[in-house]
């Protein structure tokens, strides 16, 4: 885990939801608050995990082509409908709807998010490289402060991570090679399809992401350049 | 000019090559910097002036199909390597020639932009629409700590400024209307091609970019929304 292999590195790019976020603590909520609002009262955790639950099969169709290309907004939309409508939520105007929905724009940081970037900041070019869209993405950094260089999504790739096109896309802007971008994610395919384009690799544990009885496996795969506690661990690691 | 007719706008694109940034006078610095510490003398502002003159040639190069997509930075090393032939530079290494390229991403604000995007930014989200590429972009904010939302270039359109795919890629990445977009620009021609695609249009004066004995016409059209003396200006009259 020495850093002393990481010398080259020059950009951070990072994974967003559950990673510098916590988009279920969130989502809940700002559930919740609606559904105290509307006097609508359902198990509100349950939709939004079921909501995440609906993310990577939206995504596998647009990647599958059964979808033309299609922002995450309109991933999470059409996710949302269906849920209200299986949940038996019916007291909800259209602008109740699209308001929840941009709750994705307004995801909480995790306590050491905001301090981890700025130190991070200091010596690396900080990029996100998430599924998100661009709009989405420059909402919520604006909401939570979070100090990007950059904001980039595979929305510009027209490809959803895992594809290999959304990192190359990341390293041809940014104008390094692959062995200068450092990968930060708490999901540990989104780094392994990384490194698979010859980036490096760091593991932030989030055991929490998923909520405190989630039963997720934080073993670190061994060919991780570094595993971090946090942005804080990382950046002492990093020593910045 | 009363602003009560922009009240829809929620983003603000930026020009940034002499709108933001005084190119001239920061390259021309550079490069006597540069031609201190390796005893070169020619006329460098001539050399500056011929680089910038190059620019608009190469773009259009590129939107007839001679080139294929050419980054900005490639341009400018296109250009700069038959200037230095022209003007008889020899003295330089690859190194000193890779560098000088780089000045164009070292450019310093004028005295106003910093202070004015940070009042904008409180009210607007705020990003480049730059001929620049992208990493130029995010090198030059970080150089001269422009407080942007969104780092947005033609690079990603894949097509140069005045074309009309820029100005409608930025208001679909943004998930904006045209309207509800306001272009800022020390450019009328800028202004006018984003005025063809629906945009606003706020005219800045930046009487010294072309140094100080340029004669150029700061008549502004009358059809642009407003015109302001600088960023502050812009932000008084913006009401933020």
């Amino acid at each position: 885990m020495s850093s002393a292999k990481l010398s080259g590195v020059k950009c951070l790019t990072f994974d967003v939801f559950g990673t510098v976020v916590d988009w279920r603590g969130s989502v809940i909520r700002e559930c919740e608050e609606l559904g105290r609002q509307r006097g609508v009262d359902v198990d509100w955790a349950a939709l939004v995990d079921a909501w995440r639950g609906g993310y990577a099969p939206a995504m596998d169709r647009v990647r599958r082509g059964e979808l033309p290309w299609t922002r995450l907004d309109e991933l999470h939309r059409m996710t949302l409908d269906r849920l209200l409508d299986e949940f038996g939520i019916t007291g909800l105007a259209e602008a109740d709807i699209a308001h929840l929905n941009r709750a994705w724009h307004r995801l909480e940081p995790w306590p050491d998010s905001v301090e981890g970037l700025t130190r991070l900041r200091r010596k690396f070019v900080l990029a996100t490289l998430s599924n998100g869209n661009i709009s989405l993405l420059v909402n919520m950094a604006r909401h939570a402060r979070l100090p990007w260089d950059c904001v980039l999504s595979s929305e510009l790739a027209r490809h959803y991570k895992r594809d290999p096109e959304v990192y190359r896309m990341a390293a041809y802007l940014l104008d390094v090679r692959p062995e200068e971008v450092l990968m930060v994610a708490a999901h540990q395919d989104d780094l392994q399809a990384a490194r698979q384009e010859g980036f490096r690799t760091a593991f932030v544990l989030r055991p929490l992401e998923y909520g405190p009885d989630a039963d997720i496996d934080l073993t670190p795969d061994p060919d991780f350049d570094l595993v971090a506690r946090d942005f804080l661990d990382l950046a002492d690691q990093l020593q910045t």
